[in-house]
């Protein structure tokens, strides 16, 4: 019996991001799990199984997968993106820790993917070219004051800040109130890019400044990438502008 | 004539981690560019060519790169990880800011790969299922002052931290002053890990705590991610631990 877990990233949007070790994970898996829309991603071969459930139910999921694992199966659980930035990793982890004996026995095997913040970062230019951080606005994982202090110290040290969960129909505020927050540490000449469903066929990417910035550029499934003092613009007659922040600071910031 | 110029992410150590994306492009290419040991992963075909160049020359290689495109060659710039995280792509836009025209017009495509602080998180378990942080220590490119005021910045708010470039000949010393410096804002038992060479047959993984980390472990092939005070480990009978930090956080950090 196999007994073993997979996690498997595969990264934004259609399947040019899959790597060679997801695709040899999931074409090894038994039954797999995961969210709707990803699992539509895998095509099944003959005796495969899917499982599908909804966005919300991430623990619930973790469980089914590892008790089914723990009974013999090679179980795939498959993540847009990466697994292991605000995704099933870390869920499954929770699970374990809590979890009886055998799930700790298990054979599992996390499978990274390209995350959100990488394709943007790719589709734009090099905007993650020096020092930067990788926050969730969903608060409810967290106290919003806590993603304030996270927002304030990031922007002050000058970290460029790639912002994931950045509205959802129960929080459609935070978005306008972390670029307004980031306006009291960075110029309002600042880049910022909007990128929504990036390696999909409906891709969009939007870059302007963080006085222009506003909460209806986003939805559930953009990322959005926020400058430093550093990050820089090249525009381009006929073609899109490139951003990015260059490798070298020369003089600490002050 | 193509006049085009991509710039792709390899990911760390093997083909494993290939992207369709970046195969599609290495088929495409006819001119390569890179340090050689991300050449030498490359196999060419009849009618490419490939131009290798040392690991401290990233300027040089750029500005040859962007010619070589501008005068019509398909050109591919090939870089370990991910050529946006403290890479390639960065620098091929400084080049571009300052050079002629010509070098503005090109198709410039960048393909991201996996970085290696994904790759080690995904060998470790869930390190980066909270927010987090990804910060060079090299100070050839910013002063130590302020890779010191990051460190306290992500540290003191709770960001995991991945430290890229951790050592080398010319700064034996920085790891250990970092490592020094953590230790002021988090608690000795805090999870580090240190992941080298990840991804290649010499991979190795060491689990340990802030209080027993030593820039002995590190070599610059290696990839250090440093747990907030939420990062855990669950401990497993004749497996390797699985460390992660919970997606969520109940009360703000004192």
């Amino acid at each position: 019996m196999s007994r073993k877990l997979s996690i498997v990233g595969l990264g934004p949007g259609d399947d040019r991001y899959l790597t060679r070790e997801a695709l040899d994970a999931l074409a090894k898996a038994e039954a797999f799990y995961g969210y709707g829309p990803y699992l539509d991603r895998v095509p099944l071969r003959k005796g495969q199984s899917r499982h599908a459930s909804d966005n919300r139910e991430e623990a619930a999921r973790a469980r089914a997968a590892l008790s089914r694992a723990a009974s013999g199966t090679n179980v795939a659980i498959v993540s847009g993106g990466d697994p292991g930035v605000f995704a099933m990793a870390a869920t499954v982890c929770e699970e374990i820790a809590v979890g009886p004996d055998s799930w700790r026995a298990l054979d599992v095997a996390i499978v990274p993917g390209i995350t959100a913040m990488l394709a943007v970062a790719a589709r734009a230019g090099a905007p993650l070219g020096h020092d930067f951080c990788a926050l969730s606005l969903s608060d409810n994982l967290k106290p919003w004051e806590l993603i304030e202090r996270r927002l304030d110290a990031a922007a002050g040290a000058g970290f460029v800040i790639a912002l994931y969960n950045p509205v959802s129909r129960a929080r459609p505020l935070q978005l306008s109130k972390a670029l307004a927050r980031l306006a009291h540490h960075l110029p309002a000449a600042t880049p910022v890019i909007f990128g929504h469903a990036i390696g999909r066929s409906d891709e969009s990417l939007a870059v302007t400044t963080l006085a222009h910035a506003r909460d209806t550029l986003a939805d559930m499934a953009t990322l959005i990438i926020v400058g430093s003092r550093e990050t820089r613009v090249i525009a381009r007659e006929g073609r899109a502008p490139l951003v990015y922040t260059p490798r070298a600071v020369e003089e600490a910031i002050a």
